[in-house]
């Protein structure tokens, strides 16, 4: 990346000052919400409005037009019509504007001629103007550590290392909005629509270069040049993990992202096998998305497959070691057995009646007895043939049965044992119905560095990528 | 099922009294807290703590021993040593009890000789007294019309028409959590555990017959007699919808259910040609097993394949219209194009940018337009070739982007045309991080008989099984 593009994406993400061109008296329109998302984020730059017919929108002073701006102006974000694009982009060319970032649709997704013509017309002038477009008809950028929202959703989250592209504005705020409650901090999220200039092998040589990024994502519905992209994600995967949820996987599908961002899909066969010789992770859902970036973001370098499960806290955990034995092992895990003198000191410490003495271990309803559990973990982790613990902890389940404080108490002691040793845990949290707790019980998890997952297939899968990962890249150095 | 069995089961499911053998004032012991969920569920008969060392307990006055008690006893919950089981029993016979419930564990699922005497001796004496044993090692019963929770859990939630039985406490636990917070209505579940004396086939005979229970769900570790389960569950699936997910389908799960209920879980192939022979809806995890039961609750002899899919309702809808072709596609169902007139309708309305024609339809953010959203349901609904609507509604973004009262609106609207025809709709609402919102709104939803899903692979899935269902049935009657 050369040192021009790079300042031209320190725009994108770090902008020193943002126009929002569609902005309004009416709080419902985009335009508005835009603006009104980088208030509440406390965006620390300049921030313009622009309306004819306005002096002040939200308490911003506002202009009628970008050339009656008295500063410079980075970044505009517009959310007008179409049709008025190309008198906005003459404005763009005389105010030197860095990036025009826009909401508006009716371009090349059409599949109308009108639309293509337009949105070449659009990338020749940004060409002669020296800006570079995002979008269009794509939500934007979501720079946490510049105060940046996401478009016109502000969410209080930390900045990390996470950083995510999508053609799909939808499937960026939902990865954003499930990510951010489970404990994703990402470092950078652009979602860029028909691409029509910077595209996503552009965003993906910005991640794969951000010192701030330590882990890709994305979601694409296909590539213009796959050649480029397949090379560069090969790149990407030697120094970051990178994962690619391709849409448009069936022929349905591939037709769907045509009319949406006007990609060509091509042969998901094809991508599959491409993509992981590339040493991607590819993956084939939302959640197997979120769930494989999550596991990134905790499991550093993990390169095991020997599972220990420890399950019944309160008791009732026996269909939980049985569906955990089969979640594990049908995807490609094991459960190894407990040593003999492992399951000869857990005999002495927990019941016999309710207990299953195996891995994965039920520990038949002593679990809130916490030098108990405390002894279980530590000789669980102890076995030196044990990768890594998937604890279940059904919130719904020990909250019904037992005290708030005994239920603060056995996370303390899953937490401590976070700290103490270096094998990854992960909690299993199903959801049920006590969500304000779980999702309480879950933060405080992920802040100690335990990821919680709601299933044993969604947790396996994780893990497997994960390992999937290490392990090729590792036999590639040999 | 004869007369005699029938009697039994009204004890079962409809005793006039209860007894609990292990209730103290220890709110935490597992005895209590069957007391304490019965007194809260408001149990309408009568109730006899048994406690040798108390005289009242949450009220109740207590009682030294069964044979103390004046009046009747129906049900016995016991919650006390294994070792004390046999002297129990004599009481039991002296009291000439009907049923005893055992949540204690401790017997065959030990694997050794000293439990699997001792539960065939229980057995016996049981014979003698001419009651009938539920357990050992297990939760129990849960007969909402009768006011009885589910062992020590207690439900606000009313009684309706799906039958559960399972092998696991924790696996019936988590499914009537979850079944209840989704609008599934039981008619009674029952956790048997080790099931020594009424097993799996008595207890789904009995839901056969139950003219309470419409349909019908297991979860089974194996079968001590799959010759006759397999002729059970072929009879029951010509007169109830049945749907059955069997713990223990690897290697690994089927040694972890041995040690759980004592099970021989037998091949999975075996099983996977056996139960779809016999009309048998085969689920692989909790999700789909649970998603499997919600849609044949709501989706009555529905047997179509053909899904319309409306997402975008507020904007970026274009990433979910792809997912779900992927989704409904790869699983077998079909998203068809809509008509040449059905296209250019929507086309008058919707607006041309940020809409995608369809199918599935991207709405380009006017769903918020309540005459416009109606219409464009209205349109697709009608729709000759569609069997089914998914509709997408995003909790967070609309709760981020538009005021409650206008997602209250939406909801009214979709509401509407539950009411007004005949097709089934489901709602797309994937979790995000409004939480509570998101449980109010779904709620609202099931009320109406519009059951929710959070992934458009489970929707699908749950789509395709009770359509394969109603299907084979229908070629069977030919």
């Amino acid at each position: 990346m050369n040192q021009r593009n790079l300042k031209e994406f320190e725009s994108i993400f770090y902008p020193r000052s943002i126009s929002v061109v569609g902005a309004s008296q009416d709080k419902w329109k985009f335009g508005t919400k835009y603006l009104q998302a980088l208030v509440e984020s406390g965006f620390k730059g300049e921030l313009y409005p622009i309306n004819p017919h306005e002096v002040e929108i939200l308490g911003l002073k506002t202009y009628p037009k970008l050339i009656s701006i008295p500063g410079a102006v980075d970044y505009v974000i517009v959310s007008i019509p179409a049709r008025s694009m190309l008198a906005l982009f003459d404005d763009c060319i005389a105010k030197g504007v860095k990036v025009v970032q826009i909401f508006t649709a009716g371009f090349r997704e059409t599949g109308e001629e009108e639309g293509r013509d337009l949105e070449k017309e659009m990338v020749k002038k940004a060409k002669e103007g020296n800006f570079r477009i995002i979008g269009p008809n794509c939500i934007g950028v979501y720079s946490p550590a510049h105060c940046m929202p996401f478009g016109p959703m502000h969410f209080k989250a930390n900045a990390g290392s996470v950083g995510f592209i999508s053609h799909s504005g939808g499937v960026a705020g939902h990865i954003i909005e499930e990510g951010v409650r489970r404990g994703i901090c990402f470092s950078k999220v652009v979602s860029f629509g028909n691409g029509c200039d910077l595209d996503n092998c552009d965003y993906l040589e910005y991640l794969a270069y951000d010192s701030e990024t330590k882990i890709v994502g994305a979601y694409l519905e296909g590539a213009k040049d796959s050649r480029r992209l397949l090379k560069l994600v090969k790149e990407i995967s030697k120094i970051k993990p990178i994962s690619i949820w391709k849409g448009g996987r069936t022929p349905a599908g591939s037709q769907t992202a045509a009319s949406h961002s006007g990609s060509l899909a091509g042969s998901d066969i094809i991508w599959k096998a491409a993509l992981r010789q590339a040493g991607v992770v590819k993956v084939e859902t939302h959640e197997e998305l979120i769930d494989t970036i999550l596991a990134f973001q905790y499991l550093s370098r993990f390169k095991g497959n020997s599972v220990a499960v420890i399950a019944g806290l309160y008791g009732a955990g026996g269909g939980a070691c049985v569906a955990s034995s089969d979640a594990c092992t049908s995807l490609g895990l094991e459960v190894p057995p407990f040593s003999e003198e492992t399951r000869a000191e857990l005999k002495a410490i927990l019941p016999r009646a309710g207990s299953i003495f195996r891995n994965p271990l039920d520990m038949g309803s002593v679990g809130g007895i916490l030098n108990i559990l405390s002894k279980t973990i530590e000789l669980v982790l102890a076995e030196s043939l044990i990768d890594i613990l998937i604890i279940q902890v059904p919130v719904d389940f020990l909250m019904g049965l037992n005290s708030v404080k005994a239920f603060h108490d056995t996370i303390d002691i899953i937490i401590n044992f976070k700290n103490i040793q270096n094998k990854p845990i992960i909690a299993l949290s199903p959801h049920g119905s006590f969500f304000t707790e779980r999702l309480e019980f879950e933060k405080r998890l992920y802040d100690a560095g335990i990821p919680a997952y709601p299933t044993f297939e969604r947790a396996a899968k994780a893990i497997v990528n994960v390992s999937w990962f290490y392990r090729f890249h590792e036999q590639r150095e040999l």
